[in-house]
């Protein structure tokens, strides 16, 4: 019997792979990776590895799941090191603790190696922090994906202090005019972050009335940031720029 | 002139330094270190290299603050490698946004590299995942410490899928209490656990009325999670009793 790993890849900068994840990259015999997984940190797999392609089509998650969970049941079978490769950190949305759950149900040796939340890391690098003293003490991340999107009780998030929506660009409107809706000040600042941390990102500063009023042009993929942490950015922008 | 990284040293297995974080301290001149950074990590700086430490006592955090810029000031006027290294993340809480805007105003070359943050790897390490389908789309990340835990509006986390509190043990009967006169059931389930990620890992698993009432024992520092996802980690948790 080999080990499924469920590995974090962080935002797409091999350099910010931790240091357990680029060891078991280097040394897999399988690696099984999501749309998000860059290139650059797929070129650390051995060369005689095996890289299989698992991202999921719009529309067709369910069907790609149940192949994803059958091909880590056979993989995970074989005498093998398995590296389950998931942009961001594994737990935060991306069914990673689906799989693990169910790689123990059959027995098979699993393990979490938690990787640099997107979440997180793509606004610090465009220069928004999520906290700051005296503007925002906590955060909140919520997925605008799918079924999950959907079923978001968005007036909830409405009065945390800063909020990320992962994978919201196709719900933008929804979400903003429901956070309106729930008691947040439609002036509140908003950023997306399109393509974080890639040599294409890109900025787009707004205000919640005017993606709902769906007036905010954005390309998936992108963070959303919601709050006044976003007015920060000026301030320490420069060090961002820096390569 | 030489350049301040502001680094995450993530929740404190060495493995769990990013790449880029692991090289900066094997290149460092000078490391700013906070109380959670672990000597396992602090043993990775080179002989030559100044270790300064720069934890906070309960009371004297301005103090220490003052302190901290000064000392950031001073080296990083000198031809030199500084790494400013806190624990987890460094723009989660621990005003890692306030140091880096700090040295830009004041001319001096200064960079973000995010860390795995305690607040995802802990509980999911501990076999507690943030999000899960089904059970939770989103969560949220507040501190309970000093001046920001007294003033954060927990009603407003009350409806929140999953809450992860960091600092909290002192203020938990409080945060409790608040969370229930927001309107969350009494009987929903919060893990504390002690010491994530360390050979003295202890798990408390109990609801957030038996909190509020004091009859929960904990010490810091401890990582809490309310919510229906600690009810998974039976699930889960062969995985993490792994090596």
């Amino acid at each position: 019997m080999g080990k499924v790993y469920i590995v974090g890849a962080g935002p797409g900068d091999p350099d910010l792979l931790t240091v357990k994840a680029r060891r078991l990259i280097e040394q897999a015999g399988t690696i099984i990776y999501d749309r998000l997984v860059t290139p650059a940190i797929l070129s650390l797999a051995p060369p005689r590895s095996q890289c299989i392609y698992a991202g999921k089509e719009e529309g067709r998650q369910s069907e790609t799941q149940a192949r994803i969970l059958d091909l880590l049941l056979e993989h995970g079978r074989q005498p093998d090191t398995v590296v389950r490769l998931k942009g961001g950190d594994p737990m935060v949305f991306g069914r990673g603790a689906e799989e693990w759950a169910f790689l123990i149900q059959h027995g098979i040796d699993a393990e979490i190696v938690p990787g640099v939340s997107s979440a997180v890391a793509v606004p610090a690098l465009a220069g928004i922090p999520l906290t700051f003293r005296g503007v925002a003490t906590s955060f909140a991340v919520a997925t605008g994906h799918c079924h999950d999107g959907e079923n978001t009780a968005w007036e909830s998030y409405a009065h945390v202090d800063t909020l990320v929506v992962l994978m919201g660009v196709g719900r933008r409107v929804s979400i903003a005019g429901r956070l309106i809706a729930g008691g947040r000040d439609p002036s509140t600042p908003v950023a997306f972050i399109e393509n974080g941390t890639t040599d294409r990102e890109r900025i787009v500063i707004t205000t919640l009335q005017e993606i709902a009023d769906d007036r905010v042009a954005v390309e998936a993929p992108a963070v959303m940031v919601v709050g006044q942490v976003v007015t920060l950015r000026p301030a320490v922008k420069t060090a961002a720029a820096n390569p």
